[in-house]
């Protein structure tokens, strides 16, 4: 680098931690204020998803979780239009540039990028006085025409979720030390668990394929099963019907909530889950569930779209609607 | 909106400024959590930088000046890739919800994304106890393979700058009542235009397709254009030599400095000029130029690039070389 004049602190930090994750062609080494996404025909799928320090994730969360979080949200986007991972650009405002806080979170970043195959395109990185947030657009390719939306649900089309719901809400808890951590204290095993949940979601990256094969209408739980099934349903204009019984729960959630620990509401309106919610022909639905088992993802079929107007309905073991008060996270 | 539940004060709050910003049919309305850019078989350049109150712009800036500056820095590094907008993705981190803030700042972002036909294709919004915060991730259109890079320029190439240098380093200093404020106490206008340079940066798109068919290399000048410059010769491998005297200023600016007001260095060194720096072959300059005068751009030739790892060389009426002690503005 013999002619690159140290003209700022910030090139420096970009070049040390960053540069190793920029190995696509496209981000031309992060020498370069674009990059380039080539798209042989493609559609270029983009998402965008930021986490603030104090709100999505806690000041003193380690900070290759953070990374992984940052990133995996988008990536969950990606999983859940069908499209695969492409890249990303990264916004990072940042107090501080401490070498014991940057190199987890770059390494960590860096590992994901390459779990995912998602590269890192470019990037900005500025000071805040601020808490730290952490801004991300992924890019994913799906086949001209082919992302899968939020309007195509249509009645009939049974409804599934992957994996399990409300476990990183009991995570948020555990770590706030709240009425799951007290009433998990003898259980250290379900405490790592449900934080690791809250801390580091798991896309479903692997399913994007079959979701576009299979699904009518499809978006990621991020805000809470209850609210975004609501937002799926508005813009497909139907209602749903739920079984509460069939809502896929961990053996930790299951247990507080029959102990009366918390109630479901908790877990239906709970954030941060990272699952796929799908509509799914009836005729299709079996082929899913088979494609996710392959992939080594849990898919369940938890209900039914319905026509109508009404919000989602929730119906307990006794088949009576469940009033929720509270449908997701907000940040208002 | 009969089903759409009022699930959270966010997805109002988006609905509400937002979606009207949202005209392309690849934004569906902002209902969806992923966005869809068509490719056509062009090469997608991707950009992101992020306006933090208190480093970007001042936390009394009017909001509709805080959205024109956001989407036009985005903006400037498309211009001097030589790409056509074609929209962009928003994180808006904000401390609240007032109206008499969110208002203006849609309103304008609107008007900006209408006059550079660059629609809002998605977004996130956060909250945070800090600084607001609004990063831009925007995209634009090249035919494959014909982004205008940092790498391309070549001994005997000559240097060329839109518009003036150092306008907004001034305007910001008149901002915080510094030696350009008192200076210029008795001229309103000059203080305006200085301030409104700062604050609204002019990018310069309608330059794109020049850029793109005579530019070997381009940036845009946020930082100073000194240390750009030498960023831009640092990636082509090159040296550069300009001539001070040659570098297009104001006249308040030009007015400034020979009343030893301020120093060069604060005009060369000082930040968010967002002019476009291209090198161009000698053969081409004068086409660039001619392109710019019919686009109602003022292109100036200021200088040559020349073999060699040393910086770009500044040099005085007398031919003698500049010390530059500090070449651009870094947040670290």
């Amino acid at each position: 680098m013999t002619n690159a004049p140290e003209t700022s602190a910030e090139d420096s930090l970009i070049a040390r931690y960053f540069k190793p994750l920029a190995t696509d062609p496209g981000a031309f080494g992060l020498v370069d204020d674009a990059a380039v996404l080539s798209s042989s025909g493609d559609d270029i799928v983009v998402t965008t998803d930021a986490v603030v320090e104090g709100v999505h994730y806690l000041a003193g969360d380690p900070p290759d979780t953070i990374a992984r979080k940052a990133l995996r949200v988008n990536l969950s986007d990606l999983a859940a239009k069908g499209a695969v991972p492409a890249g990303f650009v990264l916004t990072l405002a940042l107090r501080s540039k401490e070498d014991a806080w940057l190199r987890p979170f770059a390494d960590a970043l860096g590992e994901d990028a390459t779990t995912f195959a998602c590269p890192l395109l470019g990037g900005d990185t500025v000071s805040t006085p601020g808490p730290q947030m952490i801004s991300i657009t992924a890019f994913g390719r799906v086949p001209a025409g082919r992302m899968v939306g939020r309007t195509g649900a249509r009645p009939g089309d049974r409804i599934t979720v992957t994996g399990t719901i409300g476990d990183a809400a009991l995570g948020l808890d555990v770590l706030k030390d709240g009425v799951a951590a007290q009433a998990l204290a003898a259980d250290a095993l379900a405490r790592e668990m449900l934080v690791s949940r809250y801390r580091v979601p798991q896309p479903r990256n692997v399913l994007a394929r079959a979701v576009r094969d299979h699904a009518t209408a499809a978006m990621d739980v991020s805000d809470g099963l209850a609210g975004d099934l609501a937002k799926l349903c508005a813009a497909s204009n139907v209602s749903a019907s739920v079984e509460l019984s069939r809502v896929p729960l961990s053996a930790a959630a299951s247990g507080l909530l029959s102990r009366n620990v918390i109630c479901v509401e908790a877990l239906l309106a709970g954030g941060d889950d990272y699952e796929v919610l799908c509509t799914v022909p009836d005729a299709q639905c079996d082929a899913l569930i088979a494609a996710g088992l392959a992939a080594g993802v849990v898919v369940t079929a938890i209900g039914t779209i319905v026509a109508g107007a009404e919000p989602p309905c929730f119906l307990d073991g006794q088949g009576q609607p469940l009033v929720l008060k509270r449908l997701s996270y907000s940040h208002f």
